[in-house]
């Protein structure tokens, strides 16, 4: 049901509408009063502690790369739970540049654990409201020199609460995708290099699965094409003991400033005509269709009374353009990329 | 289910995909070709002659006034039926103007049916799929002065056939409505007005009705306001004998030019500042939020597989954008918008 970090915060928004006691906010918040946060401690605690850093630290990095400071924006909430958003925007190198985390404890309704059931498999019993814990960072990347991809990268931690706080079920999901406007095989191969790497450490077969995942995930089907040159997506996650999965979702988000920063080193100061910078222009108007169409996490986001619009549809480029029946020119660069979306490309051979 | 005629372009892709013979398609080709269609015909022909007729004038009006051309698609299927989209891109006085026209004969699948007659309470059998006919004419206008508004009109007739080709069913549905930037009260009294004189001379029920109504569709829920200022909105309408709804959306479609042509005569040379151009370009993110997320038609279009996506989205603007917690300072032309499109007002004193 919930598949971005993003939508958390609408989640919040509509859990707590009608929040009744959940014991696992009240023993975390006695928890984190006593002292740092170890690996002994719930899950709950280590991931908040995990995207919190996280988030600091990749939003270090894109600020001494720009030169331009991020807003930052919390919001807290007297049942458990908190956001962090971070945005900049109209910076030096980047156009608009998110990063936020969401903390939630709540209830989820009888409707929502039908359909985790029906839709997902989840074997929770449905007799009255079900405590539940969130913890996700998403970011979304928008730069302003055309020759370099916008990127995403979402990663989160769920969790089913048995009456006494302690976890009766947990998953992780998440991801990392690259969208250009502009196809440089380099950055693609680069890309998926820094992830594939980082999946083969835990399970040889999730980089093949997850870069799949994407690929399905990450399509604007009435544009008959994908939004980016992919990554890897995944959700559900749970098929090793917890503490496995999540030094895998670790590993990956520490990845993120690898993957992604060396190839705006290399774009930012290229060269570009107002031609690229309106192609580019055009790429953003895709991006703002599939994720206000498309996008599960957004569309459940917004939808949701109450939630935190702001936090939700930081996602979206500062500017974006619809140009009547914009055509490409055949062998053009503009050409290359569409060629690429329609047709995904294994940018690393698959075992 | 059909809810503009911008989604019939969408309808027809769907429907023709497995066509079968439709009596109607064949009768009126062979009417068509016997000579000039008069009231004496059946309405679906005498609609079709409207729209195109009516988005002639329309197109002509605003190419006057802008000093650029349209570009003109058209495109037939062999079943029967066509489209004309018409837009404008990047003028003197318009940002993008699109005007597009529909016909489509096609057969309804028995789960459209069903809905129909389920959420609509209309008495159609359900035992097949059903043969049906639909004619629309839609337009969608953005200025480039911000001090100009966006505007929107649409009309559309529906048909359900007999066996033989004979009308088994029918309505009437569409609207026009405002969207500025900047609020002039003049503008918006001008143009209810137009649009209440234009309903008064039919029902004097209809104003006060379609506009609550056109407040109630175009709402950005998640934003918690309204899509612009309002005008009037209505479907299903077959409440007077075919021949005078079909007058009254005669009437309607005619007021088009003197309802929004004269407001952007009085605004389209208004010096403007760098910061209004901006402000225009968050509201056109607003715009583009509505049609992408909430417009029924256009969501019952991308999810259309092989429709025209580029008719359908011809109602996007040029440029939009996004900024993060973009605040409006008090007392300001900026939050006196806000404040109507959160309490939507009665323009005209209503009976």
């Amino acid at each position: 049901m919930v598949t971005s970090a993003i939508a958390l915060t609408g989640l919040a928004s509509l859990l707590w509408a009608d929040q009744t006691y959940c014991d696992a906010a009240t023993d975390d918040k006695q928890r984190r009063a006593e002292g740092p946060i170890t690996d002994s401690d719930p899950m709950r605690l280590r991931m908040e502690a995990f995207v919190k850093g996280l988030q600091n630290r990749i939003v270090a990095d894109i600020e001494q790369m720009d030169g331009k400071q991020f807003t930052r924006t919390t919001w807290q909430r007297k049942e458990g739970g908190e956001g962090i958003t971070c945005v900049l925007q109209d910076g030096n190198v980047f156009e608009k540049a998110g990063v936020g985390v969401s903390i939630v404890y709540g209830q989820l309704p009888k409707a929502a654990v039908e359909q985790m059931r029906h839709d997902r498999g989840k074997d929770i019993s449905a007799d009255g409201p079900v405590p539940f814990f969130a913890a996700g960072i998403s970011l979304v990347i928008h730069p302003v020199n055309p020759n370099a991809p916008t990127v995403h990268m979402n990663y989160r931690y769920f969790e089913i609460e048995n009456e006494d706080g302690t976890p009766k079920m947990w998953w992780f999901g998440g991801g990392s995708d690259l969208t250009p406007s502009y196809l440089f095989e380099d950055d693609c191969i680069h890309f998926h290099q820094v992830l594939k790497d980082g999946c083969d450490k835990f399970d040889k077969k999730y980089y093949g699965n997850f870069k799949q995942w994407c690929d399905k995930y990450f399509y604007n089907k009435h544009r008959g094409e994908s939004r980016g040159i992919g990554g890897i997506f995944f959700d559900d996650l749970d098929d090793k003991p917890a503490d496995e999965v999540f030094n895998f979702v670790k590993e990956m988000g520490n990845r993120f400033s690898q993957s992604y920063l060396p190839i705006i080193k290399k774009r930012m100061t290229m060269k570009y005509t107002p031609e690229m910078k309106n192609w580019q222009q055009i790429r953003r108007g895709r991006y703002v269709e599939f994720n206000l169409v498309w996008d599960r996490g957004t569309k459940f986001g917004l939808q949701t009374p109450g939630a935190r619009i702001e936090a939700i549809l930081m996602s979206l480029p500062l500017t974006a353009r619809w140009e009547y029946m914009a055509e490409v020119e055949p062998g053009s660069a503009e050409e290359a990329l569409e060629e690429v979306l329609k047709n995904p490309v294994d940018w690393i051979p698959l075992d």
